[in-house]
């Protein structure tokens, strides 16, 4: 067996350093431009058009028969892929076989093997974001950026964080005081124990980027891992799976210690996922109702939830108006609002928004907001590589719904609209809508529009745009959250505010970063102090509850 | 305000530095010899008879009346104590409010507190004893140690964990990468924020060696702490609380971020306090049974258990018979085996357990460990020091219960009887009951039988005995097992048996430790891995998921 671990020490190294120090370290670089990837970008266009219309065979225990219906937000046309229908109880047997093995290998190896599969999905990150872009209907730069490497680095992160915890713990130690006059000594083992098979859940939109993290904590721990990805967004964790067992029989492991189990939205198979007694965890991105449902049946057992919530954005004043309206404009088109960290609800103070020496009424402020998105939006290649396409047809009734309060409550400061991909002719597509409203209308804002739809709220005045973000935030839940404001004074009180809520605060951010942007190795994903999710993207507990330690200790016969 | 980081650094580097080698290592010495303590000991016991027949003020906020009837194992007198009975609504509306400035002191403030807290708790150590000798029924010496030194080692093992997980986190960064062309930079800053207020349920039996390191878990992290005692054993908790509380009025701090909620056994609260969606984490150390209700009902919140199980001996052969039957007589007379840890059932091979050279009867063994006890029991006052008294009145039916089944299946090896006690002629007491059971008999001895009923069971040979014994662990639950032999590949077997079904392994162990010590800083309590509890005193994960992680990030303006 090739010594992975030594293979990837430094990368493994130079993770656990940036963990702490926070500061900013990429392994791989995500830009999809063919100047530095070459011929990867076509080869991977290639390996995933072969995958279409044939069946995609993962030689996994319980096959009993094809399932799959996936179909492309850019051609609305079935990508034709079959999946192994799975029989549980087998897989689950087969999943329990494998985990002996991988657990007495210890923490070292398995790391290393780990660190391999980080390594082999970064080589297949241009297959990986076609078919990312072709379930979820993210852009392909976003589908490359957020679905390979990024996420690649957060499971990366879920590695070094498990290796960090495991290699602190002692293995064995000798042990000895008296006892009245009598000198006891002990030898004492401690060995790390993996809970058993643990259960991934992952979602339609941003599926490898929780999932690596869930996959890799769960794996590198000793756990076997069951992969059920959204019905909608199979492909992109099917050929994860492919890849990591792959890995696992190059190392010389069971494969099935990473197995798919696929369902459909007309039969789903997540409740008895969780119902089983022999899944020990779980791991959950998605709504935040079924998160909720699967934490009241939890049973004990250790469950990781991201979910979802109501990320705000306050506008109190801002000395660079054109920077903040192309920022944020950005993110609230971006991917068309189908992300957990999308702003949604932004607040104008009705008392005037102050850009520079001058104020600016609530229309003012939203004409400004709205000019900016049409400017990003006007020509269509731009608005393909920014808005991307619909993931759901659902979306367009939750549009839809939102016009049809627009005409009746608030005002439409913007209609949504399909645009014309200039790629795919038949994507599923829509520019947002901008509903108008007043921060009574608490019962329209107070809860996700998962789609593009945008909320402007006018406020008093920003401190009660504040009180009403940060309650909502605690109550409904929110991942992020967003301030601009030049009063160093207000920043300090929007931060305790949202902090305390657990929501993660961006200030006064401009420029090309994406607003929602999230960095392995430095920033934190969900707080688990609201509603959005427990689980944090990662930090200790993250992983180190995957694992227990057992002892043993004995006295030599005759001593 | 002292620095009382600075204080206690050295204690604290100490226990940080044996955390990670597991080397024997004690703060406090846990003899309650006069030759050590001088004057402490008696000025313990005035404090304790000061205590009795009169209210136990405690200055908590929603104090509504007095409540409180607990009663002296050995006098089966009433102690005359009460306690605050409280508004629930008004003590979390104190606790609540006390959390704000503990958060913002900052993790090294609050380790600081709490180091001197455990230091606190150790001065009042005879006090403590005496509290919980005449409320458990320990005897007076196991009541000192256990309950006092080596609890406060647990508590402060916790502090120390807790230091370890929360000072590693950065608290800022600056962060730089570049988005195309343009340079982003990022100041970015990391808050641990506590999840609010915490309630920790104690058990009737040994208090303060679970509920201490509950309670610094929770302090230490930020968190108010709600202490709820068991309604026989009170006064333990309620000098903890009051000792704690005077510790933060002396740091500045509020002290209702620890307060005390007494119940009756009439009228239990425990499941309006999980019922509190106010209530963030819960930590319960009692039955199995009620444990399990905690963690079906906790939806989605925290739950930290250390509940009950059955734990095992093996007998497979030894070179030191008489080692082991004093060894083991102890440990299954010890406080008349009312420990989580204490052994149950104990497997002897009917094809002979070996003894040096010669080979062994089942009734031989079991004559040879009977015969240990009564020697160790037939002096009153050593029995009064190994046995204590009876806590629970309901003890003596279980006893009867299991001579009823004696007299109709297996064999009463032994019989209870009462013994007097040298110093209290009213004590609730009662020697061991021992049945012979054989290895089918499953419905007697898959359960736990808290108290003075031993079970020796006969099995064909170890393995048999092995395999029966692991299973009950992984399934009944089990936080320790036993095993003595002399075939190292025997012990390795039982090593992986009980390993992997989460029940911590002694072997061969002979001489004054008792069986059932567990050590802070070496030994691992609870392993999590089967129903004897969630929960493992201490690791990184009975600390880290009590505090979570917020973050904000902001460009300067301008930037």
């Amino acid at each position: 067996m090739n010594d992975w671990f030594d293979k990837h020490r430094e990368r493994l190294e130079q993770a656990v350093a940036t963990i702490q120090s926070r500061t900013a370290w990429s392994p791989f670089n995500d830009s999809p431009s063919r100047k530095i990837h070459g011929d990867a970008v076509d080869q991977g266009a290639a390996a995933f058009r072969a995958r279409l219309d044939r069946p995609f065979e993962i030689d996994q225990p319980g096959t009993i028969g094809r399932i799959g219906w996936e179909i492309s937000p850019y051609t609305q046309e079935p990508l034709g892929i079959t999946y192994p229908k799975v029989d549980l109880d087998a897989l689950y047997e087969g999943a329990r076989e494998a985990i002996p093995a991988w657990r007495d290998a210890g923490a070292r190896a398995r790391v290393g093997v780990c660190m391999e599969m980080v390594e082999r999905l970064n080589k297949r990150s241009f297959e990986s974001a076609n078919a990312i872009m072709h379930t979820t209907g993210q852009s392909f730069p976003m589908a490359f950026a957020g679905g390979g490497p990024n996420a690649q680095e957060r499971g990366l992160e879920a590695v070094a964080y498990a290796w960090m915890e495991m290699s602190r713990i002692a293995e064995r130690a000798v042990w000895e005081r008296s006892f009245g006059s009598t000198q006891v000594r002990l030898q004492k083992e401690y060995r790390l124990m993996p809970r058993g098979i643990a259960v991934v859940i992952a979602c339609a939109t941003f599926p490898t980027w929780n999932g690596y993290p869930a996959i890799f904590a769960n794996l590198v721990t000793g756990n076997a891992v069951v992969v059920k990805p959204h019905p909608a967004t199979i492909l992109p964790m099917a050929i994860a799976v492919e890849i990591l067992r792959e890995t696992l029989r190059d190392a010389g492991f069971d494969p099935n210690l990473v197995t798919l189990v696929v369902d459909t939205v007309a039969e789903p198979i997540a409740k008895d996922l969780v119902a089983r007694p022999d899944t020990a965890m779980i791991d959950f991105t998605g709504s935040s109702h079924f998160g909720a449902w699967i934490e009241e049946n939890a049973r004990g057992r250790p469950v990781f939830t991201e979910t979802s919530g109501v990320n705000s954005v306050i506008l109190e004043s801002t000395n660079d108006l054109k920077g903040l309206t192309m920022t944020l404009g950005s993110a609230l088109s971006l991917y068309s609002k189908q992300m957990c960290t999308s702003p949604q609800n932004v607040y104008i103070p009705r008392k005037g928004f102050r850009n520079g020496d001058s104020v600016m009424s609530f229309d003012e402020t939203a004409n400004a907001l709205v000019e900016g998105i049409n400017g990003l939006l006007a020509d269509s290649t731009r608005a393909g590589g920014v808005l991307g396409a619909i993931h759901n047809e659902n979306t367009l009734n939750l549009i839809a719904r939102a016009r049809e309060i627009g005409q009746t409550r608030g005002k439409i400061l913007r209609d949504a609209a399909p645009y014309a991909h200039p790629d795919f002719p038949n994507a599923r597509t829509s520019t947002p809508l901008i509903l108008g409203l007043d921060i009574s209308d608490t019962d329209i804002y107070r809860r996700e529009w998962f789609g593009p739809v945008i909320l402007f709220i006018a406020a008093d005045d920003a401190e009660q745009a504040l009180a009403q973000a940060a309650s909502d935030a605690k109550q409904c839940g929110a991942i992020n959250s967003y301030v601009y404001s030049t009063d160093s004074a207000f920043i300090q009180r929007a931060q305790d505010a949202f902090l305390e809520a657990g929501a993660n605060l961006s200030c006064n951010m401009i420029g090309p970063m994406p607003l929602t942007y999230a960095a392995a190795f430095s920033d934190y994903h969900v707080s688990g102090l609201n509603p959005a999710g427990n689980a944090t993207l990662t930090d200790a507990s993250f992983v180190n509850g995957r694992f227990r330690i057992v002892e043993s200790r004995r006295m030599e016969v005759g001593s």
